[in-house]
């Protein structure tokens, strides 16, 4: 692609450095921008900016944070027995929405995955022992995606705290709600009938 | 969406400005520039002030330049006497990159559109209309989308200069190269047929 402009040419290079975003989409964004006013290309470079030097990540569940503890660590009302282990802050927002879940969640960063040299040590797993050890939490709630590496994620965390009294469970696996027995992948078909739940109890949720 | 701070949702507010993200999208791409060095993040705003903040626009022919008189115009082996008006600085680009053209361009900065409330006046026609009045433009190819605006822009254009001596045409509408007549439309399909061109023509293409 050639540039009339230099300036245009870096913006659209910085632009395309984006996932997901190629050199064209990256044009017609910046294309964009130089046809609105100029407050908003700095509204938005200022936010950007501010948000990747001053952003905090909480000290006990690293999830993203203005202050020292996120508000949902510093909420008196959370049940600080049980921990939902998330790999990352969009699964914070995601299970906060469905407004189910009163504890308190640990940011593990990602997932054990030596493919993408990725080990146990990049990740927060001491953090989460060290309040295992602690002895308050009751119950740890695996909510990591059911991949091999989710899984290996899982049972990594489990070898290091099995020596401890702690419940371990992990979310459910099935049919999804609304979804069609026949679309549905044998293996998850497979385990929601050997996991299955009493009727009485589906009809209360 | 509930966000954990307040800067992490002024950037993602801010990036789902842009035209086709939206908020899940932006708090992806927010999410990525977190985890990446803060020197990129750095360079993405920069780039992006810096562009909109010093851009120029060429003076002839209104495409972006970091000079006065974009390369293009400012190039003597271009052929001064042909001009290809154009809607976008998008368009110079495209047709730049198929080497077929050594004349000028024309960016008109859009079509005449009267549902989107956009006149004439909005337009960059009346700098054309002055550079065919000087007598140095002997043809102006019109190289607007083929839509009704598209259309308007060509006609209200060619309205304005009839007087002058100069040769208008339109670049060819046809078949697309690879594409299977069965699935063309009418329209086109017609049209290709009562614009056909000598065959031995299409053998020098």
């Amino acid at each position: 692609m050639e540039f009339s402009s230099k300036l245009l040419e870096r913006a659209v290079n910085e632009m395309s450095q984006l996932p997901g975003i190629g050199k064209r989409t990256a044009l017609r964004l910046v294309l964009h921008l130089l046809r609105q006013p100029k407050e908003q290309t700095t509204a938005l470079s200022q936010a950007l900016q501010d948000m990747r030097n001053t952003i905090k990540f909480c000290e006990s569940c690293h999830n993203i944070s203005d202050f020292k503890l996120c508000e949902i660590c510093a909420n008196p009302n959370r049940n600080e027995t049980i921990i939902c282990v998330v790999e990352d802050v969009k699964d914070v927002m995601a299970i906060e929405n469905t407004s189910s879940f009163k504890g308190l969640y640990h940011v593990l960063g990602g997932k054990i995955s030596p493919m993408d040299g990725i080990g146990p040590h990049d990740l927060n797993i001491e953090t989460l022992v060290n309040k295992v050890k602690q002895g308050v939490v009751k119950e740890l709630i695996f909510a990591l995606s059911s991949t091999m590496e989710g899984d290996t994620t899982n049972f990594y965390i489990y070898k290091q705290i099995q020596d401890y009294k702690v419940v371990t469970s992990t979310i459910a696996r099935g049919i999804s709600v609304g979804d069609e027995l026949e679309y549905a992948d044998e293996i998850t078909l497979g385990r929601s009938i050997v996991n299955r739940i009493p009727f009485e109890t589906s009809l209360k949720l």
